[in-house]
């Protein structure tokens, strides 16, 4: 079959505040081929990408999205790997690409599964998909009795996982930080697992994340994240092997499969955490999960919004047993929530990828509709969008 | 004094070729506080970028690159440095941010530059500025005779360095490439500097870039230019381990300060090659240059434009006078031509950075309204652009 209409919507929550939730708004993709349907979604600035979708050609490798997209045949598995190495090809000089690509890209394994009765996660080629402990992601208290509350709370509503992030940490002193982490570990329990994410508050200082270590140390913190930008591989580098008993996560940022292979190969990072929304979809992050396991290293899904999402990002280590802790949107928008029909819920303290062809998502059109942002891009008096 | 208003002009040809000339557009800014007036270009495509200027904030770390610089104050260097780490914090989750932020963070230097009535070479720390040898940078000819024409007629010109790239190189058969090789050197000459550019052609495939190499080393090239995509940091290394009589040279596509020195650190390259209007400006550029001296490795700049990107992106290394060869466009479009009423021309087969307050370039504002593109983008009836 061939592509035969892509349609990107914008949808936002009416007020976007200055906080560190990405589900507050959404770059949702519908593709239509065949008479079917495929839907994905994007973890990028929705106005970027849809420039990104429809601009002028710059030059040879400075090309809009769709005009390598529209009219590709997908018949295989392998008919989407390829189409991503033509977009990225011809986006070459567009850093955006990546971004934009990756929720067309997850629509056309949800449109192929039906085309062929089969979920994803067996085209992507595993034989089953394995449960996974999710962990309640979240961000911070604005004190430490906050995220002690808040810890509790997620305790009492039956996780035993929680990751903490953003907000105030980083941003005070080392004490108040350690505080916090200090009070997660109480609300959560000594038996409970728990992760920080820095989200890259100390760029790539070394010794301000440092700081932060002993405290995390002592409350057995199950991994610390993204104590740097994903760039900062040296960084990353220079506290592993300092700091051997304290595992560190990252590539939430990674935009394509070598991103996140460096944080592996020279960052000394134990867990990489992939956004198959930004990677550029599911096979480069199928690709991340396969290069993880070859290396003794966790695979681990970055999600912190839709079920659709969440699908999506299962699934590239859904049939890796081993690597068994995904992360859950506890927090998402009223947007990200009701995007879906189908909801990913916790059964027996495990959650899994839907076996059902497709992603296995449903998603609702009227959510769609009550959300959308209206986006007008008319150059020299063409509409482009 | 404080940025008061920062405009976006995107300017093109009235025909954009499926070629790998990325001087057919441009973006260019212009900066104004005090009464002065700064420019800088990005390189990048003029429609992603504008909308990754004025897009609505997504959330904490995903906020339209205007949000950061509007009303920021500029008084030394230094502010141009940290108001950069503000853009990038504040932009983390937009891929395209340091493209957008690198033709203002290069106006505000030209502006900072004419409030202090210094050339901005000076300006970040340079005593004074050494000339460069120009490589006239070109696209291959369709044919190896078309080629070697072209060599011959750059030859005739006075330049006794010359590049060749993209076109057909890597396209066809390692024997095609190998004649089209063959025929630049001819043309260029026994004695003169001869370089090959694949333009990303391999991806990370070493053995295809490696059945070029005999014809490379043959033909005593300077430096083989991108056989792979920048990220592809193994490929590199494997390359440069197996070819050490190989100079390989990379960095173009680099958009951050880390990018370059993975190059430099984990690929093996021998030249880096930034273009200032891609990494965030001059300020890292001038980072990439401090630490290719201490790498001993040779810092080049990436020009294939207008002569506003010329100076930008001369000065990171201006003062370094070993690293002494430079990209030099001599195919540019008549818009890139045209932009600037200051030209850098050899002057006794050298060019170096104007030595006059800013970036010492004047802009011809009726060139931006000859090709100037108009756009428009409404987000729920709300013109933002």
């Amino acid at each position: 079959m061939r592509i035969e209409h892509v349609e990107l919507f914008y949808l936002s929550m009416p007020e976007v505040k200055d906080i560190g939730d990405g589900s507050q708004d959404a770059l949702v993709i519908k593709v239509c081929a065949d008479g079917l349907v495929g839907w994905g979604e994007c973890e990028a600035s929705p106005l970027v990408s849809i420039a990104n979708w429809i601009c002028p050609m710059s030059h040879s490798v400075c090309k809009p999205v769709r005009d390598s997209v529209i009219g590709a045949k997908i018949e295989t598995p392998n008919d989407i790997v390829e189409l991503g190495e033509i977009v990225r090809a011809n986006g070459l000089d567009i850093a955006q690409t990546d971004h934009t690509w990756s929720g067309i890209e997850i629509a056309l394994w949800d449109l192929l599964g039906k085309k062929l009765q089969t979920p994803v996660y067996r085209m992507v080629g595993y034989e089953r998909a394995y449960p996974k402990t999710p962990y309640a992601s979240q961000l911070f208290g604005d004190t430490p009795a906050e995220t002690l509350e808040k810890a509790k709370q997620t305790l009492a509503k039956g996780y035993h996982a929680v990751k903490f992030g953003w907000g105030v940490y980083g941003r005070g002193t080392a004490d108040e930080d350690r505080d916090h982490v200090a009070a997660a570990r109480e609300g959560i329990g000594k038996d409970g697992i728990l992760m920080i994410d820095a989200g890259t508050i100390w760029r790539d200082n070394v010794e301000a994340a440092e700081l932060r270590a002993d405290a995390l140390e002592r409350h057995h913190v199950y991994w610390f994240e993204e104590p740097f930008v994903g760039e900062a591989l040296h960084a990353y580098k220079t506290l592993s092997t300092r700091r051997p008993n304290l595992p560190l996560a990252g590539g939430e940022g990674a935009s394509n499969f070598h991103s996140a292979r460096h944080l592996i190969d020279y960052g000394g990072i134990r867990f990489i955490q992939i956004d198959t929304g930004r990677i550029g979809g599911i096979a480069p992050a199928k690709a991340v999960a396969d290069y993880a396991v070859e290396k003794n290293v966790t695979f681990v899904n970055h999600t912190f919004t839709t079920h659709l999402a969440l699908s999506a990002s299962l699934t590239p280590f859904a049939g890796i047993e081993s690597h068994n802790i995904c992360e859950y949107p506890v927090e998402a928008s009223s947007l990200a929530v009701e995007l879906t029909n189908t909801r990913i819920e916790p059964n027996n303290g495990q959650v899994g990828v839907p076996d059902s062809p497709g992603l296995g998502v449903e998603v609702n059109e009227q959510t769609i509709e009550k959300y959308r942002v209206d986006v007008q891009i008319v150059v020299d008096g063409r509409r482009l969008f």
